[in-house]
């Protein structure tokens, strides 16, 4: 126990915990304030978001390369996984989806842009590994192609085109779980040689003995568990409160609590000139979302969800995930980066932000 | 006035002023002679774009760097923006949009394409600063993003599709705006050693004396607005004389009048080996364009506009502005030149005039 | 005569051409078996595709660059443009038009994948000249614009917007034949140094006297006409027996069958560590197709088709090439390559291919 209240004294961001019992509280005594539950979800998801992050860092630590990636891969994004499973079982399908692509756009663009800007700031010209970052904008690119084909190509609603849509996003998500199994064995098995100085950066953190970050690793995520129920159900109802459309609550909200605590560490990376880890987090964490994340819940919403979840997004989502896939692509050709192309990153973003707050409801 | 007379007597392309008074005779003489009048401000305005160019780089010259910048960006396409205005004005918006699509894909495929080919049917291989233009290009990719997401997120008709289409606009309108006046500082001020060689090409003309800079930019402004109304009301009459479809008229027609006086300068630029300059002309028109122009007209319509104008374009035309920064892009990221790559850009812009040429007039 | 008989026991590929007359002999006694037909036929085409590639390349080495070089342009895709043909008399152009866009992908996306994938299982990173890729690349690019605008403008089937479609794909069909003819200047007359490694590739095989050369190009040619026709009227049929879709049979396996000889090629050149030679021939191979085979088939279609073909094609098949042509130039932008490159284009090839399969018949 001592490490991990020694981490809740040096990182001022795990004080939030105190917003766990008080989310508990506040269910229990006012069901209905559906405004301060969301609120209250939102400031608590967070601090467990970091401890998750931090307990799966010292498994992976401890275990060696190759299962310690693909723990961090499998948990690196637990808190998306968790809030996605909640809402996926309550059949909110619309907001998975949201979540999903929201991620994807947040990770490639806000998260990426805010840590080229911040460094930047630093930093007059800043260099990072520019293989890594390819490799990880082509899994992206591939990964956004597959989320893309469903939309393309079915236009029909009828019930041979629905089957059609289902059969081929079960088929899609295999691919992308075989593509993504695939790209861990070349990063860290065949060719570790090329993602050195990325790899090298994660080393930061003083880790835990391996119980206690187990034992930490399973309670909280209970708790995300149960703190994601009460976002999710509270977070359409507070959104009308804000008059945000829903979909800007997925995208936009749900996405930015969800990767809150990577976010912190691709900041914090940038800001000690480490760039490699920042890029590796933001285009990493975007990656395992399309390519693990949204096929894992398809497939899972077989077991769980009250009818098959296809991967046929809407087409403004599809052409956002698409744009922020080139965009990093084009941004991270060079390895090389200042301010202004952090800036040209969180434009885009803004741009879509703005676009889905605007949006009328029933659009989307 | 000596400066003045000089420069006429220098540059053969002054002459053209002749067409000035020409023009304006004609319209009292014949005021329905259409093609002959749409055939004389063309010539007309020719020069006084020359004109207006030089003027502007005098003062600019003057002012050092921060504050040239400045009027160099917001004059720069002062031709365009006076045609656009004036067709703003009469409520034609279709022209307006066409005129600002095809600016953007003028320059960016043609202007910079015959430049290419120019320089590289007289050097075997020609290099310029990639640094450059990437940033024009990563600039051109945001602004044409914010442009084509009204068209691809509201497929809706309905009253509150209209609403927000305006909003949007509005708001991406103010987002182009500041993105470009970021990027100004970003190449003035904070990193200017990044676009070295492409600022030293500018200093190529003897420049004038503050007055008369101010004077002719004062003058041939007014100028350009009066000859612009007289080609704004023959063009759409001349060009059914002529058998071209609207689209045509305003996207490639308009488009090649407006850049005259920079293409110029572009394909000097690229026959000198002085690529750079060719360069930065063409994609930093192109994106001033996108990121000033067009923002400022969407503003600006709330006040002489007889309604207000939108961002959304026809899709066609946004199909087209994203293939022209994809391909600029594409073709910047050596930056290494021969003259097939020339051809290619010019290709897909023949690709593009034949396609609005021959478009039935109902589609666009 | 002897060299050819050489040649047959040498390359073990040949020995398939015992199916050439079984598939004749078959067509007479059982001339409703489609499915043995088809297979027989397919099994026919391999061996004649490589026969004419060889007899293509022999009078290439005897004639000099230029000539010989339009001469491997012109035959390089014989197999298809004889497939294609036959489809486009019988007045399938579903199936040719299927078919191109099939070649497309399947020479970027499988040929070249598959290339990167077999030489990075050998060599831990491989090499290529990038410039030579780019162009190729470049080219695509080009070739996939003007066939997508058809479909990216005409949303009418009005009378006019047939009449346009059918105008713009002859317009279409001439640029692009003289920016193939371009595109052969450059690399063979004006730039040849930039693409040596590439060319230096080609001088693997030992080559025939011409007039043994210019008798197998026409003898082969006829068979491979002949074979073709069976081809064609079985390929549908056999296709319901396997419960293939249309689209599949026409995008994958007949691509797959026209293109084995080229990808025999090209995967030897890539275990051999002479990448150039792959890449040329994969990105060479589905360029030609897009400037060469599309364009002379919508020509010639008035001649010999039941009516004039157009260059508008399926949107799920237009996206599918444009992928295509995006995921090369981001491939081979760097001149490396590792098995997972090749990994990546294949799962890009897979989705669509699933995706073909699983579409419900009447939406393609």
């Amino acid at each position: 126990m001592k490490p991990l209240l020694k981490e809740i004294q040096h990182n001022k961001l795990l004080w939030l915990l105190a917003f766990v019992p008080a989310l508990f509280a506040a269910q229990r005594l006012a069901h209905d304030a559906h405004t301060l539950l969301f609120l209250l979800s939102v400031l608590a998801i967070v601090p467990l978001a970091a401890l998750l992050s931090h307990a799966t860092e010292s498994v992976a630590a401890k275990t060696g390369d190759a299962v310690g990636g693909l723990l961090n891969a499998t948990l690196g994004n637990l808190t998306e996984l968790v809030i996605a499973l909640t809402a996926l079982r309550a059949g909110q399908y619309v907001l998975v989806k949201a979540s999903l692509a929201g991620a994807i756009v947040t990770n490639t663009l806000f998260m990426l842009g805010a840590s080229l800007l911040l460094g930047g700031l630093k930093y007059h010209v800043q260099e990072y590994n520019r293989m890594s970052a390819r490799m990880q904008a082509g899994l992206l690119f591939l990964a956004i192609v597959a989320l893309l084909i469903p939309s393309a190509v079915s236009q029909a609603d009828s019930v041979a085109g629905i089957a059609f849509t289902q059969q081929l996003s079960v088929g899609l998500a295999v691919l992308l779980i075989v593509a993504y199994a695939l790209s861990m064995f070349f990063s860290l098995k065949t060719h570790p040689e090329e993602f050195t100085s990325a790899e090298s950066g994660e080393a930061g953190h003083a880790s835990w003995p391996m119980g206690l970050a187990l034992a930490t690793l399973a309670g909280v995520t209970v708790l995300v568990a149960l703190v994601s129920e009460i976002f999710v159900e509270s977070v359409q109802k507070a959104a009308e409160a804000f008059g945000m459309s829903p979909a800007f609550v997925g995208f936009i909200i749900v996405a930015l609590v969800g990767g809150a605590a990577e976010m912190a560490s691709a900041f914090a990376g940038a800001r000690k000139n480490r760039l490699d880890l920042s890029v590796g987090i933001a285009l990493g964490s975007a990656s395992q979302i399309a390519l693990f994340v949204a096929p894992v819940l398809v497939l899972v919403s077989y077991v769980i969800g009250p009818t098959p979840m296809n991967l046929q997004f809407w087409p403004g989502a599809v052409v956002m995930m698409l744009i922020a896939a080139m965009t990093a692509s084009m941004v991270t050709n060079t390895g090389r980066s200042a301010w202004f192309v952090g800036v040209l990153l969180l434009m885009v973003y803004t741009i879509f932000a703005m676009t889905l707050y605007l949006l009328p409801p029933r659009v989307a």
